[in-house]
């Protein structure tokens, strides 16, 4: 038992808060499209207090996401790969707002090196530590850019990035390629294609996109299949690199929304691994284990 | 010594004429953004005329292009692949307008099978024909949608495209990967540097975009450089992926304005290929072939 306190997830695009009470389990949520890109003239304690109305000043507030980042409230410098539980809880910086609330930021994390050189994340490395007990040594968190996430003995050693989901959202709404598609229904069929022509040539993306457009003039796909079709070359393309530069045994899990969650699964057994789908309350737990760290509850 | 016509050039976002002798020289050019999107209610031949105002309504108009799709004029079914200038020649269709004038319209090419299952060009075959003389057995149209084009005894035998331009476009000023950028000067090695990165891994392209924001991030590359470097990871992905299904020997030729087909020539030299940039006017040439093989001039 420890004490209740307030789990913030403030992105680029959203706001989410969770009061999590004593034992771990949330009993209040609060959800926004306010991300810090929204927050005018860095007026970011007026839109806490906002999303926060009601709710006891005195819970500590802890937050991560964007908004330690440089476009954020507080910048809080990343904390160097590999690391644990403890490196997040000593890199926590705090304040103390005209309500008496206090916040507390918690940083994300920077890997020199590996193939770009540098990678940076903030926010999903709490999701990974909130789920170490499902026993996974590589985590997946799909998203705008998402994560491939490797753990040793309870430390973060080493991850990958991906634009996956920025680049379908642009092809989707801003590309030729969207011209010829209607909605966005999942059609299992039309994905699973689409992550058998990624897997079959990884290297030809750039190419392979234009059959998102010849496959629907030659109406070998409908309109209503090919946004699918689109999600599967993109996140097939993903899975097979992603997967080519790790060992393929072991549990893969999957942290994200259900929907999103569902297609890197299918894309994953299509891959022959074994993988599941993690909980979508993990950043929860995992800013609990990160502020018990710290002291703070 | 031929009769004299107006070559056309109508795609989707632009439109392009030119007034050509009988000897083949250009002596007189119009241009304009009046891509056939531009053009309200299906007005092409008002929009047609106002553009050629001036030039003698009793030369033929040879028309080639997106003008000749679903979305343009009049619609022409593609020839198959392989196909040669008697091919294009045999499928060209005409119209009448009330000032007089005639135009005649020059469809696309369509290839079946391939990786992609079907793939579609229209005009820049237009291009390859008016190169025909230059030797190459390999030919490259950057652009919007890159085409990679095999030649075979004059015939076009084989394509395929790459939604490289397109790409670039997007990710420069719809994400979060333009964000850092300022302009978009030609940076010759922080071009090479995106090639090499890509050259040394092909398949890794959604990862090593997200490099164009943390080498940003990380001061590794200004943000005058950026621009480069992002065009150098798809440009260099492209090439490496069209290289690697095809002969490397030979003459490969790029079709484009000289800024484009600079940066084409440069991944190609870099790959160790023989490679040279092409008239940019080749377009011309080539549609005065088919209209002499059509008997229209």
């Amino acid at each position: 038992m420890t004490l209740p306190f307030i789990a913030v997830d403030w992105g680029t695009t959203s706001f989410r808060a969770y009061r999590v009470s004593s034992d771990g389990s949330v009993d209040g949520e609060r959800t926004s499209a306010d991300g810090i890109l929204a927050v005018a003239d860095g007026n970011f304690e007026q839109a806490l207090e906002r999303h926060l109305q009601g709710w006891d000043t005195a819970l500590p507030v802890f937050a991560a996401g964007m908004i330690t980042s440089r476009q954020g409230w507080v910048e809080v410098p990343y904390v160097e790969c590999p690391a644990g539980v403890r490196d997040m809880a000593a890199a926590v910086v705090s304040r103390v707002l005209a309500s008496g609330r206090t916040v507390y930021f918690s940083t994300g994390l920077h890997m020199a090196g590996g193939s770009l050189g540098h990678d940076v994340m903030r926010s999903e490395e709490t999701q990974v530590f909130g789920s170490l007990h499902a026993g996974a040594t590589q985590y997946v968190t799909p998203g705008t850019h998402s994560k491939w996430i490797d753990v040793q003995d309870g430390r973060i050693v080493r991850f990958s990035t991906y634009v996956t989901g920025e680049s379908f959202a642009l092809y989707r709404h801003h590309s030729i390629l969207g011209r010829l598609m209607a909605g966005d229904a999942d059609d299992e069929q039309a994905f699973a294609r689409g992550v058998d022509m990624a897997f079959g040539d990884a290297a030809g993306l750039l190419s392979s996109l234009f059959s998102v457009r010849s496959l629907g003039l030659y109406g070998e796909l409908g309109p209503d299949a090919l946004s699918s079709y689109l999600s599967g070359l993109l996140i097939g393309t993903e899975v097979a690199h992603a997967i080519a530069q790790r060992k393929r045994d072991g549990l893969w899990l999957v942290l994200a929304s259900p929907a999103i969650a569902g297609r890197y699964l299918r894309a994953l057994h299509m891959a022959g691994l074994k993988a599941e789908m993690g909980d979508p309350l993990a950043m929860v737990a995992g800013q609990r284990l990160i502020a018990q760290a710290a002291g703070i509850i």
